[in-house]
């Protein structure tokens, strides 16, 4: 890296309009943040595009952006976001990842530290699931506050299992299984947001699953589903994979495991948890058969300690319902959330 | 599509950051304007990411964002520039575009009816050129004034040539040819914002380029490397090109057609069309003894019209110039863009 460029000099100098230009700025921009810390052959070949070697002529593409507020949370960043939320992403369909595209929109006036701040993260994330950020974009645009940045990440995988994963492969009898506590991520924000402090801090779930995805498909589980419970949370995912199988589910309630933070922070702001969005928990749907063997593959992992069968697949249906039932054995539907509990979540 | 649904009754609701919730709203957006618009099998399967059965596990991997304002201007709109723009990225490798993958980040009270409008002509460009948005996301950010809207597309694609098209492979000697007259698009933009009106409209040189570099490739035209014409325009390129093979460029300033509206534009707002930005002008580098079959080739195409040689690659180079030299015989030396002449050109 060149220090001695001007762009680096200060302690912390401002993106400017003129980093969006295409022109002078923009070049010094990304040889003194970006092709530092994504340093790769692909990327510093500086083309419109990149020419790649995949394993296999079938591939799983995917993308997703950013714009989560605050930039810095409790257990990661819009990087680290960025980049384990697209991987998981490609994991969810069983596949591996490779290669990342990345695009930053940032505001005039946002903070080069923090710029490099976050995209050392997206490297550190990146380089320690093996993949590389090969293609990339930036844009500029005007000041409001000078604290915004969207990143979006394209991703590119190959599936490693031989069936598909995917919700037309959900089948009647299937257990669902969760993989660990709900709610963290989401929590983790608002309470930022609003300056909740709790005796243990509550840290967002936000980590890259396709390690522990690996694992459930070597070790031969027969997977049909899965699922990532991002935006609309637990329950969203639920109600859309549903639909999606024309299927219905049954789930007991006291089988999710939700954090005593995340219940406090949840009565005190009166959000439901199961609706709140996580970064590093799925469902996974196989045959009942192998539910304690997906159980002890979860626990194996940190992520996966308060993994549970939460629920299984009822019969086909023409209008699918997820039928949630209490200890008290009373029993509700869930719906898709309504409305915006947390805007700006991830 | 459903039009007895509530968020399509009004003739033009707003998007809300429930839109963005990942939850009802959200589903509501993807079920009436996204899905009816890109209508295809693998979009439709509304998982995490899609299965891509590429022709060649060799692919061409692209990103771009795109922040224009205003979203509609004279020749195109945001919804054909993030198409074309990518689609073009690839064709500068020489590749076929395949798929594409569109990320929304939409302003809180921007308008449904624009949306629609601005996904028909992203869903028109792709058929247009053969390729389908398989994959999306949509975030919601907080309301400003309500016009705010950016997109992201990722494109895939295989190279139909045998050789790869890049920077490293422009060799002296090599004839550079520029495919039409430039400045169109910024100046386009520019005019509409400063509300300059001409005898002859002024419009945005916005088109797929694929079909064109297709054609020189088909015909056995042994391109060295291509490079479109986007933010920084002409100069800003050729000095990224003369950086990235190593080598000096001449280049004559007659031989560069600028139209007359461009001309007229760029004098009253002070800019050098050579720096300002096109989305469907590019540079081919091919050895000498084609230069004449390249510009038939390219006049074949109504872009291509205004087509011409208009230099050479000199000597490699340890600190490699962009020489241009005028009429009159004289010389100067061409730089990257420096500041921002044009925010929000693309």
């Amino acid at each position: 890296m060149n220090t001695s460029c001007p762009v680096m000099k200060s302690d912390n100098q401002l993106i400017t309009l003129a980093h969006g230009s295409g022109g002078k700025q923009t070049h010094q921009l990304i040889q003194n943040i970006f092709l530092p810390a994504f340093s790769n052959d692909k990327l510093e070949m500086l083309h419109d595009g990149v020419l790649l070697d995949m394993p296999s002529s079938q591939i799983v593409f995917t993308t997703d952006s950013f714009v989560v507020q605050p930039l810095f949370f409790p257990g990661g960043d819009i990087g680290k976001l960025a980049v384990t939320g697209t991987l998981n992403d490609l994991a969810m369909c069983g596949a591996k990842p490779y290669y990342l595209s990345c695009g930053f929109i940032i505001e005039d006036g946002f903070s080069q530290n923090d710029l490099k701040m976050i995209v050392q993260s997206m490297q550190k994330e990146a380089h320690a699931n093996s993949v590389q950020i090969v293609t990339g974009d930036t844009k500029v645009i005007e000041r409001q506050n000078g604290t915004n940045l969207f990143i979006n990440t394209s991703g590119i995988g190959v599936c490693i299992g031989k069936d598909p994963i995917n919700p037309t492969r959900i089948q009647k009898g299937d257990s669902i299984i969760l993989s660990g506590d709900v709610g963290r991520h989401g929590m983790a924000i608002m309470a930022q947001r609003q300056g909740l402090e709790f005796s243990s801090p509550l840290l967002s779930d936000c980590c890259s699953l396709f390690p522990v995805v690996s694992s459930l498909i070597q070790k031969g589980i027969e997977i049909h589903c899965l699922r990532d419970l991002t935006r609309g949370g637990l329950a969203t995912a639920l109600v859309e994979l549903a639909e999606g199988s024309h299927m219905d589910f049954r789930i007991m309630e006291d089988a999710i495991s939700v954090s005593e933070g995340v219940n406090s922070a949840c009565e005190i702001l009166g959000l439901d948890p199961f609706y709140v969005a996580n970064e590093g928990r799925f469902v996974t749907f196989a045959p009942k058969h192998q539910e304690e063997e997906v159980l002890k593959i979860l626990r194996e992992f940190s992520e996966g300690q308060a993994s549970s069968i939460i629920g299984e697949v009822l019969e086909p249906s023409a209008s699918p319902t997820v039928v949630a039932k209490n200890a008290f054995g009373t029993q509700r539907y869930l719906y898709r959330l309504s409305g915006d509990q947390l805007p700006r979540i991830c």
